[in-house]
Order: structure tokens, then C-alpha cells, then sequence
């Protein structure tokens, strides 16, 4: 998929939303747990009731590994299902890897070729050769952190060089030359919407990977005045407050309701800008 | 394990050698590529032959992942194998995770409690509440990357803050505040010997694991010379040089010559400090 082939989905859907599956057993409604496969019940029954009102959606690699063998089996299970039933999904493995070359390429069969996955968060500390080999796939992304969205964030990605750059902005001004806006995209934590402009100063055409709206504090409103452009560049994820919104046998509907209220007001977003 | 049950490992082996698992197929001999599980297959044989050599094994996750279902059970088996056979062995999950807490408890979870290892390699990108988690364990410890073996490291490891500190330092500086040397360890690459002492400065107590010696060129004399400390305070990896050394039905055997070049090497160094 191409950033315009994906905001064509934005506009089309007119929402950026992305939903992050980080289903945890000890969360979801207790009917499914006698099911063959737990995760992926729940897994199918949140995508089929969302996947009008989302343009992409993120498994978090944590709470399938967490599983051993059943548990990659699961998220197996949840891409090809996907794949087959919503063509048009961007498909996120949010697995923030980061190694050597050799290393690397192997993850990048892993959720390129095998699991067949849209993209990955990359975690940049190893630097260049820890990215490159995900590169080298057509029509697939790495999606780098830059700026993430928890507490401590600022421990390391806000520390200035001698020239008064911070990290995040190394992070992003270097690597933005590894790759293109078309295989390209960075971890930006909605919690730090004011930091979105220093961002769109060094990245303006990239799309943003944004998770940290709802529970984690951070508005949407805020993300969208300071970081969309032109065409939309941002993906906005909701984790926790779609997927485990409701626990009772009618979570999926509650799920769609919660979907569609960030869909309402992405909509609204989309049309004051003037992109759709 | 603690650190001083580590040493006394050191001190009866009379070797710091971790061997790493990068175990690929298409690297493996042929002849283990009918059995039910060559992935397994292999790494017992070379655990089988270099047990007594070696304090540590690093299987690389990347290696397993990449077959999917089937993969994470070979890396279950080689855990538990390890486990049951050697009890006295320390296991690296070569995993450099990293994500916020929530997802960090997951990767715990999976890595302590699931597989059993007794350590994960973990990325600082994200700061301390993507390492905590993992520091609630008892007798497990996280293996922070600070300065790797990659060529891209000075992208980002090597940057100067004002005041002269590089990101590897503030990395070491802040997240020994943490732990404690029963629980963290830090990756620092062979290929930076020079670079040992400046660790040494900040973190002299703590276990350093040690990759880059042999294929990608540090030098195991500089590595014991510039970053040994009283209780060696070094775990020195070798993957390549010893696994694939020889791709015949003698593999095991020349596995087992290679890792016993290393500790011999090892043991001339340990006599020498006075450590034995």
C-alpha cells in the first residue's frame, strides 16, 4: 500500500483510525474462553464490528508471544482473516524490533513474508542496518519510534545534542533519509500534542503512527490541529478503549459504538481541514 | 541467578562463553533437515557438545519467529532442553524488546514465566517503565543494549549531549538507578574494546554480554584487557564462529573444537587477572 492509496481509504472511510488488538484473556468477556481460540473469537468479532470505521489495525506481538505456540497461532489466525475478509486494512505488527542486519532480515521475513503484514514498529536505537533490511520489500513500511506515548518517555528521546537537538529529532532527521513517505512512518505519542509541530517541521509529508488518545490522556483534537497535513499523515490508534469497552456478550457492538464515536469526530476533523 | 552464582560458574568452567542459537535452516547440515524438528535437532546436538565449555546460551529470537508456530515450539523444546540437561546454564532470550508497561508485564510474562529463560536483551529506547516490568522478577535479570556491535551504532548511541555525555553513557547512567548488578547487564559490542574503559567508568560491577568477537572482528584479548573486573563481569558471545562451523554430519564436533579454542583462550585470560 501506498500513503496514497492510504489516504484514499481515509477519505473513502473518512476516519484514520487504527485499532489496536492487545487482547489480554483475563480481559475479554468470559463466553469466549471455552472457545477453541479465544483470542481470535475476540479478534474477529471486534474487526468485523469496526472495520468500516478504521483504516488500520495493530496486533500488539506481546499478548500473542505471551501464548507461546497457541498464541502465534492466534495472531496468524487474526492477519489472514484480514486479509481474505477486509482487503483494504493497513495491517500494523507492533513487535518494535531492533538488530543487527542478519537480525533484521529475519524479522523482516517474519511479519513480511510469513505473516504478511503491511508494517512493523521499529525500535532505532541499533541505528541504520537495523532498519534497512525492511526496506527492501515493496510495499511495506517500518514504522520508527520517535516520540512514544508512555511516562518515561523523556529519559532518553528528549536529551539535546550540543546543538540543542533532541533525540526524537535525530531520530526522525536521520532516518527519513533511509526511506521514502511511501515505506516510512514514525511513533508519535498523542500525550505530546504540542510537540507534533516540531515534528511536522523536520517529517511534513511522513504519516504519524499515534497511539496515547483516550486512556493515556492524550486528545485527538490537539494531534489533528498540530499534526495532520495535506493528506491526512496521521493514523490515530485506540487500543483499551474500544476493544475492552464492554465485557458482556455484547462487546463487539459496544466496541463499534466506541469506534464510531472517534470515526464522528475524525469525520469532523477531516471535513474543517478541507481533505474530504 | 545471582551475579556471584554466575562467577563461581566462570570460575569452575574456567570460560566466560555464551554461545549464541541463531539457528538458520538454511545454514544447518543437511542431514538434520528430515527429522520432525532440525531446529531443535541442532541446537541440542551443539548444547550437547559444548556444555561444558560454555556459562550461557543466546538463542535469537528472530531465528525462531521466522517459522512461525512451529519455530516458537523449537524455541520452547531448546529452553527446556537446556533446562533439564544443564541446569547449571544461563539463558539469554536474544529479544530486545522494549515497549510501554502494560506490554512490557506481557513480554515478562512470556519470557520468565512461559519460556523460562533466566534473561532478555532489551532496547532503552522507551526509558524506565519499558525495563521495570521485567526488574520485579526474582533471580531474572534484563540485558539493557548500551553501546552494540552493528556498524549503524554511532547513528544514535554515539550522540553528545551538552555536556559531553554520549547517548551510551546516559543509558548505562540512568538505568543502573533501576537495578542492581543481580539484575541488569548491558550489551557492549566486542568491535568498541576502546570503548570498555568509559564503561567500566560508569558501570564497573555490572555483567557486560559481550557480542562481535571472531566474524565481526573484535578481539577477545582486547575485550578481557579494557572491560574485566574482579569477578569477570564479562559474557562473551560467539553464534556463527562455533554453530556453523563446519556444515558436515561432524558439526557438532567441530562446534565443540571452536568453543574450545574460545575457553581456552578464555582460561589464559582468567589465569592471568588471578580470577582462577
Amino acid at each position: 500500500m501506498t500513503s496514497d492509496q492510504l489516504f484514499e481509504q481515509i477519505k473513502s472511510k473518512k476516519s484514520f483510525l487504527c485499532v489496536g488488538l492487545d487482547t489480554d484473556l483475563s480481559k475479554i468477556p468470559q463466553h469466549l474462553i471455552s472457545t477453541d481460540d479465544p483470542i481470535f473469537e475476540f479478534n474477529k468479532a471486534i474487526i468485523d464490528a469496526t472495520a468500516d470505521l478504521a483504516v488500520a489495525y495493530k496486533p500488539n506481538l506481546a499478548f500473542y508471544e505471551v501464548h507461546g505456540v497457541a498464541g502465534w497461532h492466534s495472531l496468524q489466525k487474526t492477519v489472514r482473516y484480514i486479509r481474505e475478509k477486509h482487503k483494504e486494512l493497513f495491517i500494523i505488527a507492533d513487535a518494535k524490533r531492533g538488530d543487527i542486519a542478519t537480525t533484521a532480515k529475519m524479522y523482516a521475513k517474519t511479519f513480511f513474508d510469513s505473516l504478511d503484514c503491511d508494517s512493523i514498529t521499529i525500535s532505532p536505537y541499533m541505528g541504520k542496518d537495523s532498519v534497512s533490511p525492511f526496506l527492501e520489500y515493496q510495499n511495506k513500511w517500518v514504522i520508527i519510534l520517535a516520540l512514544t506515548s508512555n511516562e518515561s518517555f523523556s529519559d532518553f528521546q528528549m536529551i539535546e545534542n550540543r546543538s540543542g537537538k533532541r533525540l526524537f529529532e535525530e531520530v526522525i532527521g536521520k532516518s527519513i533519509r533511509w526511506g521514502n513517505i511511501d515505506n516510512t512512518m514514525y511513533v508519535v505519542g498523542a500525550t505530546r500534542a504540542e510537540l507534533f509541530q516540531d515534528i511536522r517541521k523536520v517529517a511534513p509529508n511522513h504519516f504519524l503512527l499515534v497511539p496515547g488518545v483516550g486512556e493515556q490522556g492524550g486528545s485527538l483534537h490537539n494531534v489533528a490541529k498540530y499534526g495532520m497535513n495535506s493528506k491526512c499523515g496521521l493514523l490515530v490508534n485506540s487500543s483499551r478503549g474500544i476493544i475492552y469497552a464492554d465485557k458482556t456478550e455484547k462487546f463487539a457492538e459496544v466496541a463499534r459504538h466506541k469506534a464510531h464515536q472517534l470515526q464522528q469526530e475524525m469525520q469532523q476533523i477531516l471535513l474543517s481541514s478541507g481533505l474530504i
